[in-house]
């Protein structure tokens, strides 16, 4: 078991970093905020004993070696970068849980067999520097590093400028080093399902396919007040149109679709002006490929019949792709069984929210444990995960990552 | 007749103050580049001979005095702010024939009966702080000046502040020192029918009234992958629930009717959260206030219905009541006679956009003359008046000017 109140407390250390005022975090990837997150991590790792190293990719690796230094390491970690305004658990509880897998191990003097390596991803979130889970897709070899470099934020920043600028920009190739034996990875569930079903904790069994896209409308600026409406190409009349129409798009679909509008702009963006241009992403779910591909079919023609009905021109881009993915059975039983040990009510379930695991599961075997999100509140400062749901997840963690890295 | 290269010289030397790559303007109300302008047109006014000075709203008269100096004065003039990327006609050339026409009178020799004053009105677009033609506005009493002052930017700053930063917060009381004889205003058409009928210049006979208000959608951040779809409560479905049927409000009232959302922002605006508060403009105008009474309620109730289907709360702030306005018959004459003794082929007109004559008209006479917007072009940096078509507007000013002022 491990410490319920070292767990709390370096929680509590962890959230000051980039804290609001309205008790979330502000920690976007690469940020002034990010850097001190990783520094307090090396830190923390360090004083456990930990070997660090820190990719070219900015991902960072603590180790504690085990008694067959040959074997395939077992890795665990999640991911210290938030929201612009979200929790103070998502990724940040993974990270902290699995730093806890290691300090209990050396409270009760064990030494596993295989290596383990606690591990904090770069940009999971994707909110400032898209796509999201990225540092983990570039290790897993799903993305070009140097295309990753280039990606600029919403004031043209570049990525290997930023992580440069903080430090973190490694030596180390942003790739496996060797065989991993397993990655196992706790997080908040960020959705209801646990809250409302009255279970202890999630068996996450895999991770829903992902797409997002950035949409741009080009229509034409105009005066509000002298351009009849008959002479207008209004790219925000074109835009609403598809935001309606993507808000029932997974209704014909299926009940596991989602489908969202997160983020659009306007520009001139003037009460008198008739908008000129539009950009808005779209970010579209489901555990099934193929219901994605229609999905994505099905979104591609409203854009395009709406930019026609409003005389705009429009573009596409494609900003990610995540496969779905089925976590294999070893890695799943593991974590089961974990939970059937400790006594907790544990539920199966699919991960709706990407996660670097997405990735790691292509290089070894994967699995998840979620953590019971109060209200399934997620990506907004009132996510929340009491202390005893924390601890219960990070418990099955320490468990499960023992048994896979053998004692 | 006018100085044709004298007028051209002068709408480019003003031109060059807030310039953009794009050619047009960007100068906003009591920005830097205002500030400029104003410097300039102090100068110039100056240089004219003219008296000039600054009311505590910032509204510049520079004043030619009459034979009879306790005549009721003629006002001529128009704004020098402009739209974030606006073109260089927009209001710059209501001033500059203003100033042209007094250049013209001294040119000449003559001595009119009444003093003539040049006026540039302080924040006439109204796109860095609503409402627009406030200056004029609280100068004819419309608006009360502590409130007005009150007003902030997008960036929270005060309207007062930016006026005494740049130095324009006059010593004399914004109101109307005097009685006026008459005010006349040159401004482009900025919609597209006096360049669709080839006529020559508009022979303006009023203003339609016109109404802004600013929504505020107020839903639930959460996340965009694990909240299913009917969990929701998202801001910008809602938002744009609107922006679709205010396109439409339109078509089922009357063919004068026009309705845009303009400006339109998302929080938290990223990928992957669905939309907490988003918050948008609106403005519709027409020539008949009973039918703007009638589309305000229509706008309202739609807010309600999509509100209400997003499960979403909603607030509206009026920004801005502007009344319609008729010019009385006069002043349109004595505009009416320029044109036809010119030999300019004119045709009167309704105008849809806002002036500070719609609040100079509740205190003296008040008539307007358009000059040709090619294409009909706005508020855009591509909007274009040629030079020949600047000259005619200008010297119609000049003719009825003089007319009203008297020899
Ligand atoms: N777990 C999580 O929120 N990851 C960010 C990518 C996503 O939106 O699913
Ligand atoms: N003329 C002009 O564009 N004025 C600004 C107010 C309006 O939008 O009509």
């Amino acid at each position: 078991d491990i410490d319920r109140d070292r767990l709390v407390e370096t929680m509590e250390e962890q959230a000051a970093i980039g804290g609001t005022d309205g008790g979330g975090l502000n920690r976007l990837a690469l940020s002034d905020a990010d850097a001190r997150a990783r520094d307090w991590f090396v830190e923390r790792a360090t004083a456990a004993g930990l070997d660090t190293r820190i990719d070219a990719f900015g991902n960072t690796f603590a180790r504690r070696a085990g008694a067959d230094s040959d074997a395939a390491p077992v890795l665990v970690g999640s991911h210290l970068d938030s929201q612009p305004y979200g929790g103070i658990y998502d990724g940040a509880l993974g990270v902290v849980a699995a730093l806890e897998f290691v300090r209990t191990l050396d409270d009760h003097g064990i030494e596993t067999r295989r290596p383990v390596e606690v591990v904090n991803w770069t940009n999971e979130e994707g909110s400032r520097f898209p796509p999201a889970m990225q540092g983990s897709g570039v290790w897993a070899g799903a993305h070009d590093i140097e295309t990753e470099y280039e990606k600029t934020d919403a004031d043209g920043t570049r990525l290997v400028d930023e992580l440069e600028r903080i430090g973190y920009r490694g030596s180390e190739p942003a790739e496996p080093r060797e065989p991993y034996h397993a990655y196992l990875e706790v997080h908040p569930e960020q959705g209801p399902r646990l809250d409302e079903t009255g279970a202890d904790v999630g068996v996450v069994t895999g991770i829903v396919g992902l797409r997002w896209a950035e949409v741009t409308l080009h229509g034409q600026a105009n005066h509000s007040g002298t351009t009849p409406m008959h002479y207008r190409n209004d790219a925000l009349v074109a835009a609403s149109d598809v935001v309606t129409a993507i808000r029932r798009l997974p209704g014909t679909l299926g009940d596991r679709t989602v489908a969202t509008v997160g983020s659009l702009t306007v520009d001139p963006d003037s009460v008198n002006i008739v908008p000129e241009t539009v950009r808005f992403t779209t970010d579209i779910r489901d555990p099934d490929e193929g219901v994605l591909e229609t999905a994505i079919d099905r979104m591609t023609a409203e854009v395009a019949a709406a930019a026609d009905r409003e005389g705009v021109g429009y573009d596409i881009e494609h900003t990610m792709r995540a496969p779905s993915v089925d976590f294999p059975e070893r890695p799943v039983a593991a974590v089961a069984d974990a939970v059937e040990d400790l006594g907790y009510d544990g539920r199966r379930m699919v991960s709706g929210a990407g996660h670097d695991a997405t990735h790691t599961a292509s290089v070894c075997d994967t699995a998840m444990i979620f953590a019971v999100s109060e209200d399934g509140k997620s990506h907004t400062e009132d996510e929340f995960t009491s202390w005893p749901d924390c601890y219960r997840a990070a418990n099955v963690l320490a468990n499960a990552a023992l048994d896979l890295a053998g004692r």
